[in-house]
């Protein structure tokens, strides 16, 4: 052995200590975390949806980088005494803001088995067992919401990154030059403005999504809504022609599963129509409502989603599944690879089968196993369970809303078709922008007296509505009478104020 | 009450059993799951890298959807008897394959609770803990790295969609029209040509950002390499000048710190003065190495990444998190919002502070809490303890290509500056194409052994060579021997076959 071989070698004769664990460490510090996960996932009633003072969380979290190590114990004892008093918890039953789901215990132990196999889901060869279940799941998600099981899918963070996913492909497959080298000037630096048409209660991602890809905002093209606060097809029949007279290229219709404000579902039935009269692709966003497909009280409209080219939905919504989730399907196999893939050839190949690789079908090169966690959930609760959740979901709403109609004070604001009821403290002698304000106050003062966490919605004359939204399998009915005696007590108590 | 409220109570008096666990239930599962998790995480030497069958998976993992719900501790028999058989192991101390590092249990556990807690880390108002620790991880990071600790960053799936929002970022701020309001196309369909500039070593994801983001593949301009696979300026030069010339629009210097292939690092402070000469953006892609600066043993050019427009990082490979942790940096403040954020109001407001919603930093909606595992890992090892990790990962590199210089059979391939080494068996009596054969038919006989998961490099003459990258805890100085004997004895072995 050479004089340099030998010193190289006593260089690294022993690694640095504390990296790893053997299994008695592994089960003293994941005993240790179980304790902190249990207590900060029962005993509801102890807890805020939203903590006292949030701001407190910029002082704890602040510092420079630590130079040693910090004992695990006192890593857990800082996380129960500085962590959890500043968290949020969309966990608790009466978290109804926004659309968020409540993680169901199964799906959060799923993640913890997925990070510790440390699968990145992106090449078959370094990952078969994660590829071939994330395939499974993608294909019972397809049955689930009628699309043949053979449509092709990935999984991606979220509905944002899963609807922007699908604009890409969408670009890449209906321009008539080669997106993918040229971009979006086209070859020479000529193409036409690029159109894609979506209700005015769209979520804002799409028009993010036509931002990233180099088409520009203005390449999205807001249809008005109906009274329902769904598209109206006149005026989407009518910007198509005025667009194409103009020389711009329109693509894609993109109707909206439940939307954020209201939870309306555009008349997907038509929508299937007009796309397929007009040439276009036809998207549905379905992050929030496609999995109410599922329930029994389900909308008839809603199932046509099955006809459309792609879809999107979020098993971190109405799966209950831990953050995060985003799917998008495709109907027709190969686009994802024709949009993603930089290994052209593997397309020529005859059946691959399942041994797919991710990395071809998206643009993340990293990721994480995200299926894993909802393949779990999807084998806990079967189609069975998730469909009686849902329809239970459903029903609290439809609860909610009789309960607002019987409560003096309250006056419903929108029309509900899922789970997302809008009502406003409605009360004599306010001016209309008191009245607005009331709405606002009603919801913070709900928040800061800790029974609730809800959000608002705007409403179609620029007024606003309380909001709640049920995509929580802790929630009862109990939950929806505290929320409507809270709204009306403290609407009249504020107005009051306000009167005075 | 009235007849349709009280058939409407009556209808959600109980909601579907089977979703929620109280303290007892998550106790038993919980330990269930972590005595799964510790036996995947531990006793490496009775565990191969890869599996015996992948393809197993494939049957394994298909049927249709579940109607009804399964038992839990049914679920976990058939992870360990399905899941764990048909997984790759990247903590495995003998996976040198690709970019991947081994994950810290101490990050492991963190994604469990950040799991239960369910942040969805995108809004100040629903996150502040996660919201303040992410800011106080990105502001360590930068200062590990040299950057001003103020500088903005945010935690994405990857290097992968860390670079593209990075090329967004650098698109958005170097062109002279409102990119997000009218495209790559300009106000008027008359833009010219976008430029970019990375060596021909660059990862594919810098061409597949500029695909997605509607510049086109063609925006990006490789740069050849010199004989260490360095960036090679006077021909970065050349290009600048011509594109300029023809009327194109140069942006941006792409610089990597770790390439994939070999594990170079381009001539980094010279990229800085051309960039500042040429006025045009300096990106770092650190995915790899960034961390390396960490070091004593770095490069002294590798330091100089700090006077970068932008640096992209992945924790999840050496900082030894668990996957998915990948960063963006971005020098200067505000320029993540004015490419994401659609509450434009908000970059008004005098000081926000750490009171981000991170939602307007990049094109995720729903975001997990990727930064809270790094947080942990980074407070348990301390800088100090990544240091002397990376270090050692670097000097077992070093060991490695010296037992193969003194291996007789074996020759390196290509000159070593961080953890990657790469080889070639070089045997008499080989033709060119069964020499280029047999270094494959290595690494897949070594795979298939289950000694050791190693990948390949294509070398600058087309030549293949057995590359092993090192960002891992666990692998010492004995996996180094066993993989250059196992090298040279395959190789000698497969060469009698080929030869006869």
């Amino acid at each position: 052995m050479s004089d340099r071989l030998t010193a190289l070698r006593r260089s690294v004769d022993q690694p640095p200590a504390g990296f790893d664990w053997d299994e008695n460490a592994w089960r003293e510090a994941g005993e240790r975390v179980l304790r902190l996960v249990a207590a900060a996932s029962t005993d509801w009633e102890s807890r805020r949806p939203s903590p006292d003072h949030p701001d407190d969380a910029l002082k704890l979290f602040s510092g420079p980088t630590p130079q040693d190590g910090v004992a695990f114990e006192e890593l857990m004892t800082r996380i129960e005494r500085e962590v959890l008093p500043t968290s949020a918890y969309n966990g608790h039953p009466r978290w109804l803001a926004y659309i968020m789901g409540a993680p169901a215990p199964v799906s959060v132990l799923g993640d913890l088995i997925a990070s510790s196999l440390n699968q990145n889901s992106g090449l078959w060869r370094v990952t078969p067992s994660s590829t071939a279940i994330e395939v499974q799941t993608l294909s019972w998600i397809a049955e689930m919401l009628g699309f043949p099981s053979a449509a092709e899918g990935i999984f991606l963070s979220g509905g944002q990154m899963a609807n922007i996913v699908a604009h890409a492909v969408i670009r890449d497959a209906k321009v008539p030059w080669d997106a993918r080298a040229f971009g979006v000037r086209g070859f020479n630096g000529n193409a036409p403005q690029l159109r894609i048409y979506a209700s005015s209660e769209l979520h804002y991602c799409h028009e993010q999504a036509a931002e990233i890809l180099g088409m520009g905002r203005q390449a999205v093209r807001k249809v008005p809504v109906d009274e329902s606060y769904r598209m109206r097809l006149d005026l989407l029949a009518q910007m198509i022609a005025e667009d194409r007279s103009r020389g711009d290229l329109p693509i894609a219709i993109v109707g909206t599963a439940g939307t954020v404000g209201t939870g309306a579902i555009d008349p997907i039935p038509e929508l299937v129509s007009a796309a397929r009269d007009e040439g276009l692709w036809l998207h549905i966003d379905g992050a929030y409502g496609a999995f109410a497909t599922l329930a029994d009280n389900c909308s008839i409209g809603l199932r046509a989603l099955s006809d459309a080219n792609s879809v999107v939905c979020d098993p971190h919504k109405w799966l209950f599944s831990a953050i995060d989730a985003g799917v998008l399907l495709v109907r027709e196999a190969g686009r994802l690879e024709r949009s993603f893939a930089f290994h052209a050839s593997y397309l020529e190949t005859a059946d691959r089968g399942a041994r797919v690789d991710f990395l071809e079908r998206g643009p993340e090169n990293s990721r994480p196993q995200r299926a894993f966690k909802v393949w779990l959930s999807i084998q806990a609760f079967g189609r069975d369970g998730y469909a009686a959740m849902i329809d239970y979901n459903i029903r609290l709403a439809a609860y909610l809303e009789e309960l607002v109609r019987a409560t003096p004070g309250l006056a419903l604001a929108a029309p509900r078709e899922l789970s997302i009821v809008c009502w406003r403290v409605e009360l004599e002698g306010l001016d209309r922008p008191a009245l607005e304000e009331l709405q606002v106050a009603v919801i913070e003062e709900i928040e800061r007296r800790g029974i609730a966490m809800l959000s608002n919605a705007r409403l179609q004359d620029g007024r606003t509505a309380i909001r709640a939204c049920i995509t929580n399998f802790r929630t009862r009915a109990e939950d929806m009478e505290k929320i409507v005696k809270a709204s009306a007590q403290i609407g009249s108590e504020l107005a009051a104020k306000s009167r005075r």
